[in-house]
């Protein structure tokens, strides 16, 4: 069966060495903290304002200001900078946090799309760190699509009169 | 509703900031690689031999040196060193790996004191540097309880005939 890994790299297209060559370069000291907080703040602008009511509202239960800051404290802890979604959050349990909310292809590919745009519109992001990004952020999409996929996997196990009960799966 | 960081610290008795001082010091500069090696290897050690079956049965799908290796891979990274997990494995994404796992308050309990055994087994490592990993571990194993029951709270859901459906919640 295949991993978490592997489904991420063959639904993204991008292998675990690109993704992860954001660890050959400290990105946050080369970017600095006011260009994450400025992406964060451009992708969620994108976000709540999406003209898909479908994926609009699978960020509706959360205020704008939280989800960038979510997101840039994440980011800046992942790409060199210092631990900031740890302190304030604990661990970033991407699957585990992402369970509540429908993380489908269609839905990764759209959050991909405004992050896409949102790495344009932000200014100071040379080329290589925006290619670097762009495949941590693909990369990782994917994974969490595999990471929904689980879930729906075990949702139908404990249900023991249903005819067709769901199949199992470890990781 | 409780956060997940609010019940692991809850449960653990250690909070965010003491499970998170690991971050004020880098412990893989000050203990190096092999003493990872070992305080893994000295910890699958007492867990594959350990005498509660309901236990060691939790490993029994694993080779214990792949064990081994996945855990001393993510404590190098998560302790200040090179990303040797993501490199191999991706997202450390440790709620949504434990899934297939029945991380129990009871199982918690057991692995952190098999954990505080191999510390205690092994050389080179400092009484500041035990503690500040004990809080890390300890923390970071009520964190899994935590997210172990929102498997449980799911996963009750789909299963439309119940009389009893399990109650929802988001993270």
């Amino acid at each position: 069966m295949q991993s978490l890994q592997e489904k991420a790299a063959e639904w993204s297209g991008v292998d675990a060495e690109d993704a992860f060559a954001i660890d050959g370069t400290n990105l946050y000291e080369k970017l600095g903290l006011q260009t994450f907080i400025n992406l964060s703040t451009n992708f969620y602008e994108r976000v709540y304002a999406d003209e898909e009511e479908w994926f609009r509202s699978i960020f509706s239960k959360s205020k704008k200001e939280d989800a960038i800051q979510n997101q840039y404290e994440f980011f800046v802890q992942r790409m060199g900078g210092p631990p900031l979604y740890s302190q304030r959050k604990g661990h970033p349990a991407l699957i585990g946090r992402h369970r509540p909310f429908p993380v489908t292809h269609r839905a990764a590919e759209r959050w991909l799309n405004h992050m896409q745009q949102a790495l344009d519109a932000t200014s100071d992001i040379d080329l290589d760190s925006k290619t670097k990004m762009l495949n941590f952020f693909r990369h990782t999409a994917f994974f969490l699509v595999a990471g929904d996929e689980l879930k729906n996997q075990n949702q139908a196990a404990p249900c023991k009169n249903c005819k067709h009960p769901g199949k199992h799966g470890a990781v």
